[in-house]
């Protein structure tokens, strides 16, 4: 039987961009449907009737849903480039990183750039912006910290880490421009910002990545216009 | 080299005792440090020095945090009882309801029962604690359907699912009694109320779940003390 690999998404996700990456690295062929989240297609709702979210992976016929779990089922389906390592304590430690990036840093940094939890509220009472940033660079610095004697999180190679960063490899640059805070500065963040420069000129990362001139106009309209 | 495996926890955490439950499928031998959490240990700080939570398994000297990491790392690390399905799409299925109950159930029962986002604020506003019980509710209709034709979410046996639906299994009626609401009832879910019965007469859970008669007055002092 031929495969059959479906992918609905959205192109100025993160989530659904981590997919796309995966994916590639795989070698994957697979055939792909943008979604409006104003109106969403039949089949994303029965694919993932309970979230009603993006990205969905359909593999066969099967849904798959929520971009680590996609992710970790694209690693155990497909073989070749490993995304996982193979050692279950250093799965552990990509795991907990993935999961500190999606629980903790993902909404910080929405936070400090645009205010409020998810990015579409002001920020709280008094010096709200300056704490919101504060506080995204404490975490980013556990992220800075990890980095240390390594090229990229994965080690010598993009690994599941790398792929879940991508909202600091790549969005926040777009955050940041949109926005007009700046938190990954050079002085503070030497390895990530080594990490970004690696990380954007590789060659999976350019065919993965969304055009970033067409992203900063999107995130002003999309956090700014819901104000 | 003999094998050392150490776990710090909280007699009265769900997350606690998810580790328990699949140390013990596994029948792997574990030394128990039981952590205050208004006072905690330096080596809990030492091992899990970004979050400073439990669960932390230690297997000869590397620490393993958050109770889903460590359950997959019990998985991949010792033989035998089987924890998570093999196959790769029964996998994401799991690892999916896992998600749910952490991120969506836990924290609607939480509020349906003893009020606010995580357990220890008011309801909100006129019906707040009505609503809140609806909304628990919708969450658990989602298990209900899930259980269709299966005596347990892993199947024939305890599985991922049903070690991470303990707050289901077990909190829940502890919350019910502490609180006065009543939220699983016979006539709505007659399957989870099954599993239910199932879930604490076995032989497994009779031997993990710690004392019921102490943990209602606990969770209505930790609950309704802190208000």
């Amino acid at each position: 039987m031929a495969e059959e690999v479906l992918l609905f998404g959205v192109w100025a996700s993160h989530f659904t961009v981590r997919v796309q990456i995966a994916l590639k690295l795989k070698g994957v062929q697979y055939k792909y449907f943008e979604e409006d989240l104003d109106n969403k297609s039949v089949l994303l709702l029965q694919y993932n009737p309970i979230n009603k979210k993006v990205p969905v992976l359909v593999h066969n016929g099967k849904p798959i849903v929520e971009s680590q779990i996609i992710l970790e089922y694209i690693d155990e389906t497909w073989p070749g480039y490993p995304i996982l390592p193979k050692d279950p304590h250093e799965r552990a430690i990509a795991r907990f990183w993935a999961m500190f990036i999606d629980d903790k840093c993902t909404p910080a940094l929405r936070k400090a750039c645009w205010g409020g939890e998810n990015g579409r509220e002001s920020w709280d009472g008094e010096n709200g912006r300056e704490k919101a940033v504060e506080e995204a660079s404490e975490l980013l610095k556990f992220m800075e910290e990890e980095l240390k004697g390594k090229r990229f999180f994965g080690g010598k190679s993009i690994g599941l880490v790398d792929i879940i960063a991508n909202i600091i490899g790549f969005w926040l640059g777009v955050f940041e421009e949109g926005s007009g805070v700046k938190l990954l500065t050079r002085d503070k963040f030497p390895k990530l910002c080594n990490w970004v420069d690696e990380y954007v000129s590789s060659s999976i990362m350019k065919e993965s990545l969304p055009p970033r001139d067409k992203l900063v106009p999107f995130f002003q309209n999309f956090f700014r216009g819901a104000k």
